[in-house]
């Protein structure tokens, strides 16, 4: 192992956080601060919002589950990762196995955390744990909430890396989850 | 290369987009949808940003060139890659090359695009594209604006995947954009 980076930079202060809008999934903050050279002349917007999870979920014949669906952020309909948000009172790997569940209907008994990374530390305040699924099998139907429409697709990993490198899987954390995949020496590529 | 993949599912109707809040980073929009199953029973939220980049920046004896900065979404000091917003009227590898000489004074004439992310297709609107940039030389001092506060770093490449591997590097796009390059056939590891 190397050793760890010795940071030289201080923390900000922050002097005041001001909600601003909340929504179900984030909830939009102004904050003040003091930097190293005083006071900041303008405030900062970040997004609050719960821990999220995805995997990286494999069947005994090492395809990979994929969900597709609309999102609306870009407007497009994407090919990603199973995953979602940490529910209040749950742990990651719990909720990484209820998402798997309930937007594939597959279940593993053989979970591994592979890492994690912040959703994006210039303007969101969570992090998001990254999760290897082996030998998964179909346990049942979907059971999906509200307004998810979502189809489950499998395929040989060698095919999805394919998919990422073209950008056809593009969903940043996706990506983020593969460099983990590939940097933990689980895969045999 | 493998054949592109074939989505099953349709877009959704967007009906009404409201901007609810602007700020300099991105604006905070209100959408009203049509889902294949009608009008859905409650709003979505959207931030509008405009494009991002980053880099992987290389010394001519291959060291990784990062920026260590306080980071107010996660209340952190953080490492990354250089990287920034693309402006009004730019190309994103005008921004780029704008970026790595503001954020640490070097520079380089041998740019490749590895690949592109979106920022987080559920909540963002945006992409952020992700280059290659080899050989690079310190032409300069930095030119920091506003707030920005950065510390440059450089080390071996095997370093600085260890740090990602750690979760030390967490910056989802960061480790994203190692991904790309993982698969690109750029790297020698």
């Amino acid at each position: 192992m190397s050793e760890s980076f010795s940071f030289t930079k201080s923390k900000w202060e922050v002097l005041k956080d001001k909600k601003l809008y909340e929504t179900p999934i984030f909830s939009l903050h102004e904050k003040t601060v003091k930097t190293a050279e005083g006071p900041a002349n303008h405030p900062f917007y970040v997004l609050n919002a719960p821990e999220w999870i995805n995997m990286i979920a494999l069947t005994p014949d090492e395809e990979i589950i994929l969900v597709e669906q609309y999102r609306i952020g870009v407007d497009e309909v994407t090919l990603e990762l199973p995953g979602g948000m940490v529910d209040d009172g749950e742990e990651p790997l719990e909720a990484a196995m209820r998402e798997l569940w309930e937007e594939t209907g597959y279940k593993s008994e053989e979970w591994e955390k592979t890492g994690f990374v912040s959703s994006n530390p210039a303007i969101m305040n969570n992090y998001t744990h990254l999760y290897i699924a082996k030998n998964c099998w179909l346990d049942g139907p979907q059971k999906l909430d509200g307004h998810e429409d979502i189809d489950v697709h499998l395929m040989p990993m060698k095919r999805f890396m394919d998919l990422v490198r073209s950008g056809e899987v593009h969903h940043t954390i996706v990506v983020a989850a593969v460099a983990h995949y590939l940097l933990s020496g689980a895969h045999s590529a």
